[in-house]
């Protein structure tokens, strides 16, 4: 495993994060040191970064260099955007960064961008999209089409900036918040006309929507971990603005979800989202948990034009590699749940999504015994809840993590999860949790007894006849326990034997 | 890893559990088959097996051979318990589960004693005990001296033979319960006054008390997982039978922690357990998670006498190497943080027992990195709440929990699990938390660079010196910011320095 480190020098946060990768295969966060230091604090009004801003940047540097060295990492990467980028002396702030030997480049705007869209190409499936990268210094709102980076604007509204700019009273007094708005509507008004022609997804990345996902979660027993992949309505995010405004920075940094470094401008930041969807009429936003430094990662791990080439099949397959298991076994179920799903089809009509659905399932299917055998199904559950899916919504993912649940016994309940399911799904569970069922319990003994499944569908009942190679009592004896869930699921009896 | 199978042919129920072990190292359970086939059923009044039973039995045993081939499971050894040995065609039935080419033995009443007691000889730390293992056939009460079998009886008061014999009312009729008591108090009469004699702690093992426990953890929103080191108090016991009492089997069935298929016969074992608590004047029964199954495990694993020399020691290790983290860095910070409890003992004045729990909580404070890096402190004391410790109590356990909880950030808070803590707990978890993060943020690049520590305490402050080859900034800058925790906990301001 080859181990990369990245640093964010951005104008809230100094972020080093260290990832073990395998080449186009996987990667995986192995430890990261995080320090809130405002590297732009007091640059929107002089325009420049000042002394003590410097020395607390380079003083986490300096131990961002020494950890690299104490950790045999072999190369460090630091990228600085907006606060050194849009100041008189970056320049020179830069060199001595580079007195440290730490590798450093200041991002051009387009390739700050670029690097976000490249993000939202490897972590969500959508072909084009508007990528709104909202930081300390500056919001950067960009076009990708077909997968890449077609063109951007950044504009200096970061949340650092705006606070510094606009709200000093604590909570914010009205008319500072409605100038604030104002300078949001103006800068953003030729933008906001070009979206609303173009009504792409919306996709939000960066340190203040990750936060403001994290407090609505927080707030609202919200059933999945993860933030990525969550869509952040429109009517959420004004329900929580309007607590914010309400409430003094001290008890807003005690807020659940809020990180208390970022107590004091997240104001400024969830104004900023505010206004661009009200503007824009958007219903909402696609929140993602992939931002630049992902974005870096990615032109390490993929060759040119960097892009992973099916992202769900990715991110199931990195998670099954981090907690891998017999591969005979769950290569099998796959193809025995598959097998069902196909021979059902006329029973349930239903088709790729929900093929997918289930082999994705399948894949991951016992990854919980990694933690332990007892309750493994559940351990599964939690495993898939607390790991970002990429390319997934959070209604895939709760039906991904119901069929991990349920693929052993149960009658299938969506629980708290229910909130994130469409209509139908309850049924699309019971069908789906009934074919991985089945091929998990044919695949009883783990040893491919069962190589084959004929089914024949009569008016009351359903034949399933086994191929193998010598009797399966095993099997047939498991699998018959669940004729039950599949009475319900397809209204008719199961009937199992051998060829 | 060898894999080890064995059958557990009880009057209730089959089960084959498979564990993968390392010979006097560790355990783990990999699979399981359990089938409720009620072999005993109608036996207590006829006194044999019926013929019925006996195919239910066989079915399932061929069952378990079959799956024993498929899985290339080398050898199963199948035990045969009450049910078998106490009936006039057990010899009978045994014959023809040889006809399976199935190794089987029927346990004669001494050696299933003695395989109970060997069971709780390596789950607890207790020297001398009563160990009682309720069965569907008969209860087991044995003497346990300095971890061996002393002497043991059998009575025949099983749960399944109690309720054929006296509970045919649903729910149970009072002069049913009453003829039951009355029984149970008439037979154990000698044992209960040799308890009354010898107040060593009564621990429970089987089915029966396990079920008991689930169900009282599920109504008290326990704030431990696993049942085994669990302290069943006798007044809650007796809430829990008195609401058993009153309900139907039908809705047993459905009350959180009851397994359905125990659901008829858990009050007369209920009863059992009450009748022997009240008559014996116990405060509670210790449960045991640990029985039959893992004493024959245990008589594989370990040279005679078949003891795992220290038990704790033995759980501790045996849930990190199910977690592997670098050796290197955890003895790193297991040495760093001994350093500082043994340097601050003029401070804090606690002995050996903290010094334990800090070194267990030291050695697998990392694990949780198994799970993923964001949030591993968590994933930690999630794992450590579903892996079965041998040795420890309940409040123990929620100690070490706590301690990987809050082992890098936040201020400790039991939560939940503030009822299972004593007095001066808080404070305890408060010291020890802060020896263990600064000894983890003294090791904060994982590379053994800070070789020592010297400690001087003085009337305001507490020095800590520094040992290491060169400067170490990162790991001071890191240890800094937790010296409010330390404030806290030592009542004196925290200086570091390299020396």
């Amino acid at each position: 495993m080859r181990r990369v480190g990245i640093v964010d020098l951005g104008s809230n946060t100094i972020r080093l994060v260290v990832y073990a990768c395998e080449p186009e295969q996987h990667y995986r966060l192995v430890d990261q040191i995080r320090e809130p230091i405002r590297l732009a604090q007091g640059s929107a009004t002089s325009g420049e970064l000042s002394e003590a801003a410097m020395e607390r940047a380079l003083t986490v540097l300096r131990l961002v260099r020494d950890y690299a060295h104490d950790t045999h990492l072999a190369h460090v990467k630091v990228v600085a955007t907006s606060a050194v980028r849009d100041t008189s002396n970056g320049a020179e702030f830069i060199g001595r960064v580079r007195e440290l030997e730490l590798d450093v480049d200041v991002l051009r705007g387009q390739q700050e961008a670029s690097l976000g869209v490249l993000a939202v190409a490897n972590g969500f499936t959508f072909e084009d999209a508007w990528v709104v990268d909202l930081g300390g210094g500056s919001v950067q709102i960009s076009r990708m089409k077909h997968r890449g980076f077609r063109r951007g604007r950044a504009y200096p509204l970061g949340a650092v900036r705006l606070t510094e700019l606009y709200l000093h009273a604590d909570p914010p007094a009205k008319d500072e918040v409605e100038r604030l708005r104002a300078a949001v509507r103006d800068q953003l008004s030729k933008v906001v006309a070009k979206i609303r022609k173009k009504p792409d997804p919306v996709v939000a990345i960066g340190g203040t929507i990750r936060n403001l996902a994290r407090a609505l979660q927080a707030t609202s027993d919200y059933p999945i971990g993860q933030v990525h992949g969550l869509f952040l309505q429109r009517a959420d995010l004004e329900a929580l603005l309007a607590r914010l405004l309400q409430t003094r920075v001290k008890r807003r940094a005690r807020m659940a979800g809020i990180k208390s470094d970022r107590a004091d401008i997240i104001v400024a930041g969830a104004l900023v989202y505010e206004t661009l969807m009200r503007e824009a009429d958007l219903d909402g936003l696609h929140v993602s948990g992939l931002g630049i430094r992902e974005g870096l990662l990615f032109r390490e791990m993929f060759p040119e034009p960097h892009l992973i080439p099916v992202v769900r099949k990715f991110g199931i397959q990195s998670l099954f590699s981090q907690y891998p298991q017999p591969v005979a076994h769950t290569e099998h179920v796959r193809f025995l749940s598959r097998r069902l799903f196909d021979e059902l089809e006329p029973l349930h009509g239903y088709g790729w999504e929900e093929a997918q659905l289930l082999d994705e399932a399948a894949q991951l299917h016992d990854i919980g015994l990694a933690v332990g055998y007892h309750g493994h199904h559940r351990h599964g559950a939690f495993l898939i809840d607390n790991t970002l899916l990429p390319g997934m919504t959070h209604r895939e993912k709760a039906l991904i993590t119901l069929l991990v649940r349920y693929h052993r016994k149960g009658a299938p309940k969506p629980g708290p999860m229910r909130r994130l399911l469409g209509s139908g799904d309850q049924k699309r569970l019971e069908t789906l949790t009934c074919c991985l069922r089945l091929a998990e319990h044919l695949e009883r003994a783990k040893a491919n007894r069962v190589k084959d499944i004929a089914v024949k569908i009569r008016k009351r009942r359903v034949e399933l006849t086994l191929t193998a190679d010598r009797p399966t009592p095993v099997e047939i004896y498991e699998a018959e326990k669940h004729a039950g869930l599949f009475e319900r699921a397809f209204g008719r009896r199961l009937e199992i034997s051998s060829s």
